[in-house]
This record gives structure tokens, sequence and C-alpha cells, in this order.
């Protein structure tokens, strides 16, 4: 397919990404992080996977998160060499990443664990590591608190590369008070981890935290080195939900066709189902549950009622409403805001940009998989 | 990657193909169908994506289904003609079926609406189209004795394939009565639809119903001419929740390693997450609740306690029983069966085929997207 084309062109179901939209909301995390002298942003790219992407993000190639070894390969190679891999490693990984080390990247890994710090150290190729600190979300890592920090501390020896958390549980809150609560929570401990590794003498220049709503919310970052956030650029109707920003503000979108209607059932069908939008159902507990998505017009503007995806199928997504919904022809095009854009976006391998408007300006990859 | 490999050479998370299962899998498909004289299988390859998978499941490049142009693309690349692309189609997506037509295939489309029945008449490329019928189901189709049936068939004249049903609400059976009684409304419903066509003149040469419990409990195929299911290739969680087979059935898992493990919360974390397994949670209602996936040993044997997958993170499952997890060490590797392989297996762009054991016999690709 090539250049130029419009919404018209694009076969569906497909992502649409406003370039408005990114912009704004990169522009307003970096204001939320620049209210913190000194504290850098290391934007999380695994919502994005997009080197397009990554250069609004990190324009000068400065530090980066990642999820997968795909992520940590494709940025790597594409010049973000400053990378945290934030998915706690197992030693059968580590020549991958030292490879990618050895030729010029610099991958931090994360553990919690003693057998792997051990690994890590001796390791023979260049990879330093971050210990996941627990600050509440129960997930991964162990408590600022724990013994075991220091044990895991000195096995790494030089290849200590700092302390990491990370508060999914900021999305537990439901106002900014209570995420900014949660936020001084994660800072307070992370930094008394870091302070219980620097009294052992161990070295501790990575002091890492992060969440959109912590980077958003956050009142104090002191002892803090860094931010990490990934779904902040294109937000979603969970984000939404959270406060973190308007439905307006999200940037991607499902563009699909309308494949069938009954004015006797009050439905339409759209061809983006389950693989098109994910099942993620995050707004389901959410104070409104948009089912599958949220269904807008083909420029992405509200249509009247709200209508939803109410139910997935593989490729089909049946479109509910409380009001009367148009008996659009089919093949008439609409757009569906996704409920978690992180695994919307992971099914599809590109991105068809716009600028508010049906002119398809660019289409950038994605590096999907691991 | 080269073979000879084992699991252990495998980068996780990964899709794990058991051959034998898959085989046991189509052979008791199979055997099903044969009790229906003249009733032939038209396997919907949506689930597997793989030319490899559908040699065994199609091996004289028989009739088949699809449900995307990229898998109607492949498929007839590779020598399957016959098909049916069982998704209600829009014009725009007519040029790309007659443009595959024109070079050797004879890939037939579905509508259940009349202006596009006119845009198939008039598309100057070979077409024919089957109109979908709604037996139950009310997704999507026209229901049998509706007067627009006939009007579609006329507007469609020469290009008439015939009739298709899709009994998805067979789903809903929880005992082979219950599917057999819903596989016989879908039978009766299909057929008074064909025989409504032929009486107003015009020529019905594929009558198509299908699920995988309609085709494993159907009493009766009399007037039907194929029937279409696909899932009971893999087999899943909720499949062997509705008893189309048992779970040592299931062919497809996921190949993860331990990242994590805390005996205080007794979880383990696996680095298969929401993108490796999918977020689909077909089970939830089912009367075993298997969260995002069951775990299983590194050879997919059950494990004490069924733990399961309660948790999924982006690139985390966290697993969880109501008995002690065993605290594996880091990298250690578990296999996890799906909720709904359809979803899982789309996550994924190869299947690593073994046969009950450690050696990987292969190496099997995927076509996703659209």
């Amino acid at each position: 397919m090539t250049l130029p084309m419009t919404l018209d062109d694009l076969p569906t179901p497909c992502l649409v990404l406003d370039l408005g939209r990114l912009r704004r909301n990169l522009a307003a995390m970096q204001a939320a992080v620049d209210r913190h002298p000194g504290l850098v942003m290391r934007p999380h790219l695994k919502t994005a996977k997009s080197i397009e992407v990554a250069k609004l993000a990190s324009p000068d190639f400065g530090p980066v998160t990642v999820s997968t070894l795909a992520e940590a390969r494709y940025f790597a190679e594409a010049g973000w060499h400053d990378q945290i891999y934030a998915v706690g490693i197992v030693p059968a990984k580590l020549d991958a990443v030292a490879a990618l080390n050895a030729a010029g990247a610099d991958i931090k890994v994360i553990t919690d664990d003693l057998e792997v710090a051990r690994a890590i150290a001796a390791h023979p190729g260049p990879v330093r590591a971050l210990i996941e600190v627990d600050v509440g979300e129960g997930r991964g890592g162990i408590p600022p608190e724990d013994p075991a920090l220091t044990e895991i501390g000195a096995a790494l020896g030089a290849r200590l590369a700092g302390v990491l958390s990370h508060s999914g549980h900021s999305y537990n809150g439901r106002s900014p008070e209570e995420m900014a609560a949660i936020a001084e929570v994660e800072r307070a401990g992370i930094v008394v981890a870091a302070e219980r590794l620097r009294a052992a003498g161990l070295a501790v220049p990575i002091v890492s935290l992060g969440s959109s709503p912590t980077a958003l919310y956050a009142r104090r970052m002191d002892g803090v080195t860094d931010v990490r956030a990934g779904v902040y650029m294109f937000g979603d109707l969970f984000q939404a939900q959270l406060g973190t920003h308007a439905v307006g503000d999200i940037a991607l979108t499902v563009l699909a066709s309308v494949i069938g209607r009954s004015a006797a059932r009050n439905t339409l069908l759209l061809d983006a189902g389950a693989l098109a939008l994910s099942k993620d159902r995050s707004t389901q507990a959410a104070p409104r549950d948009y089912g599958f998505g949220l269904v807008l017009d083909r420029h992405g503007a509200p249509l009247p009622g709200e209508p939803n995806i109410a139910r997935a199928y593989q490729e089909h997504g049946e479109v509910r409403s409380e009001q009367p919904l148009p008996m659009l022809p089919l093949g008439a095009r609409l757009r569906v805001a996704p409920n978690h854009c992180c695994l919307t976006a992971a099914a599809h391998d590109r991105y068809h940009v716009v600028d508010g408007g049906e002119e398809v300006l660019a289409v950038w990859g994605r590096v999907n998989g691991w």
C-alpha cells in the first residue's frame, strides 16, 4: 500500500493512531515529570512497541523501558541503548541480553532472586541488574525491608545497577488523591531500599519507579532518579475511567467496517472482534463498563447513546446501545476506542497515522512477540 | 533456531503443539462426521491458521473455511481452493476475493444483506456467495423464514453458492443432549432456507452448518452438505467444560518459565501473561473457572491442586493454587492450557511441535492479522 491514502483505503480491521492526541499525551506527561527537577522520564515502550513512537517519546535516544527481548533487540538496534528490561529475568535469557550489550547496548535486567543474582554476577558477558522491590502491589519483588535485599545486592556486587518498583496497584486508585497516596508509598519504599543497599556499601545509581498514574500524580520524587510509564502515550477507556486523561485524549482506535445490522435486535456487527480488540475487560469493574470497547464515528468522535461492543467473537464485534442504533449501510466505517491500549495494539503489526482527518500520513511498524 | 532441539531450547513464552493429541482430535471429529454418509467435513482454519495443520485436517486439499482475507490468501496460495470465507463480506473486500479466484481459487463469501448481494452480483470478477442464515444465535444472518431470503437469493442469481449457518449458541449447551437439540434446530433451519430458495427456482449446491459441538453431537444431517468446525483440532479448557473432549486431549499449550516465586503469598510468576495467553475468560461462567489458564508440568501433565493463572498482566501470569505451590527455581518450565485456543494461538506466530516428549519435531508457521 502506498501513500497518499485515506481512511477509506485501509483494510479493516486496523489500528489508527492520532498524531495530535499522541503528541498532547506525551507533552502532558513530560510536564508532569518536569514538576520534579532532575527526574528523568524513562518511557515504557511495551505499549507502543514502535520506533516511530519512541522517536517522539524519547527523541534524544534517552533511557527507555522494555518488556520483552524482542523489544530490547528492536530498540537497541534502532539506537536506544539505555534500557531497563522490566520483567524478572531468568538465567536462560542472559545470553541474549549480554550479546546485545556486547554490541553496544546497556540493557539492565531486573531480579528479586538470590540464585538469579548469582547467575548474573557469574555471567561472562556484560549485564547489570536492578533489584525489583515490592511496594505493595504483591506481584514481583521483595519488600524494601526484606533482609534478602542486601544479600541480593551483595551477590550482584559491581553488577548492581539500582532498584526498581512498579505500583500497578495505583490503578486501584479512584482519585488523584488516592493515586498520589499510592505514589508516595511507592517513593518512600523504593528510597528505603536504595538507602539500605547504600548503607551496605553498594552503589545504587538508578532508583526507578512508575506507572502512568504514579508519574502523573506523585507529589514528591526526592530520592528517585527515573520514572517509567507507557500507557499514557495512547490512553484508553480504563485510564479515562481513572481520570488520568479524557476519553477525547485516546489516541489509539481500531478502524472497523460494519458487516451486519439488525433493526429488530438493535445491533450492528463490526469486523473488529476479539482478535482485533483483545478480550480485555478492564472497564468491567470501573464506574462505566464499555464492554469490549466504545464505538465512535469514523473520525473518532462520540456517537449518540455511546454504543459499545457488547459481545466479541473471534472476528465479529456486536455493537449495542440503549438508544436506537443507526442502521448504517454495510461497509460503513466506525472506530472503536479500546479498554486497554497495550493489548489492543498487540493484536496488530502496524499503525496508520492520522492527525484528526481522513488522510493517512504514515504507516508505522511494531515489534510483537518475544 | 535449528533442529534438533528440545523444550529447553525454546525461548519462552511460546506455543507447544502436541502432534499425537492433534491427530487424535482430528480422528475423533472425522469419526463423528462419518456417521453421516455423504456429509463433507469443511474444517475451519481460523483456529490453527497453519498450512501444516491444514495438511492434517484436510490432506487432500478439500473444502475449508477461513475467517480473514489473510487466511484466504495464505491457504489459496498453498493449494486449498475450495474455501468459504465465513465472515459477512463488505463490498470493499470483494476485489481481493475476486483476484484470488481469478488466480485459481474458489473462495465463496457470505452475506445476509440485499445491497451487498447486488454488489456481489455486479462485481466484474468471479465471486460467489452463500446466504448467512440465523438459526438462533442472533449474531449474523436472517431467519430461514424471512422474506428477504429469496430476495437476496434472486439478487445473487447464478452467484448463489448456497446457505450457511453457525450455531455458536451450541456453546451454551451443557450436555450432549442439549447440544444435539441445538444441532437439530440448526439443521432443520438451514434446510428450510435451502428448500425455500430451491422452491424459488434457485440452485443451492452448498448447505453448510457448524460448530465443534454441532459437528460432534448432531444426530441427523440430512439435507446438509458440509459441516464446519475448528476449535476441535486443538481443544481447550472451555471445550473440556462442555465435555466435547477431556482436558488431557488439549493439544495446544503455552510453554512458560518461572520468573518469580513467593512462598509467603503462595504464588509463582510465569513469563506468560495477557499477551501470551490472551485475556479470554471463557471458563468464567463454566462449572470450573480456570482463571486465565490451567498450569501443567513441563510435559503437559496435571499438577497437584490444579493451579491456574489467577491474574494476567501484560507479560506476567500469576499462578495460584488452593494447595501449597512448589517453590520452583527461577527458569523452571511449565505449560499452560488455554481457556480458548483460537485466541491464545493468535498471540503467536509459530507452533513448536512435540509428540508427548521433550524433542521439538518441527516448527510450523501461522498466518495472523487480516
